[in-house]
């Protein structure tokens, strides 16, 4: 075995990350107080028992194969001092020691303005069509959109930026030279050739349950904000949420039918005031985007004649008929105004183009009966 | 034209009523100032322009015909001093001066514990049924539902009660002698028979635009809660919610595809932080009922093993694989911890019945497997 990670600190940040499951907060106390060189140095004094669960990975470590691997299958080495490391991960209380990426996007760039779209592997076909139209959206915005390359939700998301040539990233459990699912290994390819691929385990390295949580506080804190598309009860995407709500980034959730499973996890996220309901693209890039310039356009519905109109006008209007003509003291009585108002607004809505006079009294214009 | 009204205060009340459209502030202020029956003595006194509103309908007046006809049609007045007057009404700016109502529901009692189910009248398939789930689930938890009888929603709400013989209330915008809409004549004839129907406006009158939006602040003030279950961007729905709103009613809104229209004014509702989102009748319960005892259960998915399990413990559990035994030391590798936690570890999870011995080392019981 090499003794390189001696004294070289990214080859060091490399061992630890085949060593220490991601997130350990051990390991990374070690590192904040000694750096990463000393810390692997400690695990040789067998002294100190809290460090046994580092020792059975120690025995069989061979970095430079780690490494090479690496190299071979296109993936380089990003550590926290590097230009290309996304600033966002340093939020969390247990940082990854080093990430590995395949692919052309400069990470620290890319999340600088980006988005995680997240949500249920068992999506409906509304969750995914969500998924994708949200996603090639704010691709279109200029947001980077970040996800698990996982099945439903995930690979929708991704799917749809590729489809606008946007940029993307997809963050693995396990090592990048074993795509999971492996369904997915296309998918993953292409991202990895136009956008990036990360891992914070190195190549040969299986994904886990433990380490799919993992992944998914990375996922959370690499991006300005989190949206859930869908997601039933107990979901990874609920705990993608929490991470990011915990980390102060934008929690937002899709609505969906009621009576859908897979939507229940996002009205629970929306009902406990942890999400915001984010219905498109626009109310996404609004809510994570530079305030003003990413503005969603309010919801309204069209204006129609008779909005700006005083109340006892617009009575007056109401109570006119297509056809048959009201006299001015039938419409008092009807819209409930006096006499001389009622003329007065009768004039007035005749100069608008609602009104017009006819044989023995009022009656609506063909412009005013098309509202 | 009977003077009935210069002594009788509620017949005074009756003749305001067909006299003032409903929401009249001017009308409001006169009776609160000298009372109905001093009010219409006012309007014979010409000289106070601001009153010219109501002479036209003034000169008209019966009021002995109109309560004749009220009581053909089984219609009873009820007025403000009445053990039957619905008290959340007079939360309101300019509250009725009198209500027509048909049926044997106490209207006072029927609110004390209520709800309003109002929505979309071109409701979609999934809005209809939803609505008639929600007020048939509310019913059946002892509270009143309150709508308008419009097509969509509302029907479907009065319809889901009518089904558990529950208490529903109809606020119709008209006169009670010309059910509107027509199609569901029966309908509201169903709700008078068992519930109430009410207007505030005498029979004979028309329903009008006006009317309609102040008929919305009826529904929204008699109730402790308003649910909106589908809404476009411009609906009456809205309308209705936002009254509630001011008036510190509760207002929720039932969430939908946001791929459909007839959702939108729902999700802008709870974006904007006017309604909180419910899914279910215990969740509306739960919002307008009695703190404590109508409290929703919580939502959360179903326990599985391993939930309350150390995370080594539960990392070795992950690592270990259904037939091909492990031994301890290769389990320490693949798991992250140390030797002697990995052998301790499977010795727990064997007496949990998740792990067995095997030739050759460890591996997950048939129960585990089918986790």
């Amino acid at each position: 075995m090499t003794q390189l990670w001696r004294e070289d600190d990214r080859a060091a940040r490399a061992a630890w990350s085949r060593i220490a499951e991601p997130g350990d907060p051990v390991a990374h106390r070690l590192l904040e107080a000694v750096g990463p060189c000393q810390a692997l140095a400690a695990l040789a004094d067998r002294s100190d028992e809290v460090l046994d669960r580092f020792r059975p990975r120690f025995a069989r470590l061979d970095v430079l194969d780690d490494l090479a691997r690496a190299k071979s299958v296109g993936v380089r080495l990003v550590c926290p001092a590097d230009p290309d490391w996304p600033d966002g991960v340093d939020d969390l209380d247990v940082p990854p020691v080093c990430l590995w990426v395949r692919g052309p996007l400069v990470l620290a760039g890319a999340c600088g303005r980006s988005v995680a779209i997240v949500g249920a592997r068992a999506a409906s076909s509304y969750g995914e069509w969500v998924a994708g139209e949200l996603a090639a959206g704010v691709a279109q915005r200029g947001f980077t959109v970040v996800s698990g390359a996982a099945f439903g939700v995930d690979g929708a998301a991704h799917r749809g930026v590729l489809a606008v040539d946007g940029p993307t990233v997809a963050v693995l459990a396990g090592g990048l030279d074993r795509p999971y699912p492996a369904a997915h290994a296309d998918l993953i390819g292409r991202i990895g050739d136009v956008g990036a691929v990360v891992s914070e385990v190195p190549p040969g390295c299986p994904p886990t349950k433990s380490r799919f949580l993992q992944r998914n506080r990375l996922i959370a804190s690499m991006t300005a904000g989190t949206v859930v598309v869908e997601a039933g009860l107990r979901s990874g995407a609920r705990n993608t949420a929490g991470t990011a709500g915990r980390h102060h980034r934008v929690v937002m959730a899709v609505p969906g039918p009621v009576t859908s499973p897979t939507s229940a996890g996002c009205h629970e996220l929306i009902r406990s005031g942890l999400a915001v309901l984010v219905s498109d693209a626009a109310e996404v890039a609004d809510a994570v985007g530079i305030v003003g310039a990413d503005l969603a356009p309010a919801r309204r519905g069209e204006d129609r004649p008779g909005d700006e109109m005083a109340s006892g006008d617009r009575r007056v209007l109401d109570a006119l008929r297509p056809r048959r003509p009201t006299t001015p003291a039938q419409m008092a009585i009807d819209a409930g105004v006096g006499v001389l108002a009622a003329t007065a607004a009768l004039g007035r809505l005749e100069l608008a183009g609602l009104a017009e006079r006819a044989e023995g009294g009022w009656r609506l214009t063909r412009r005013s009966r098309s509202r």
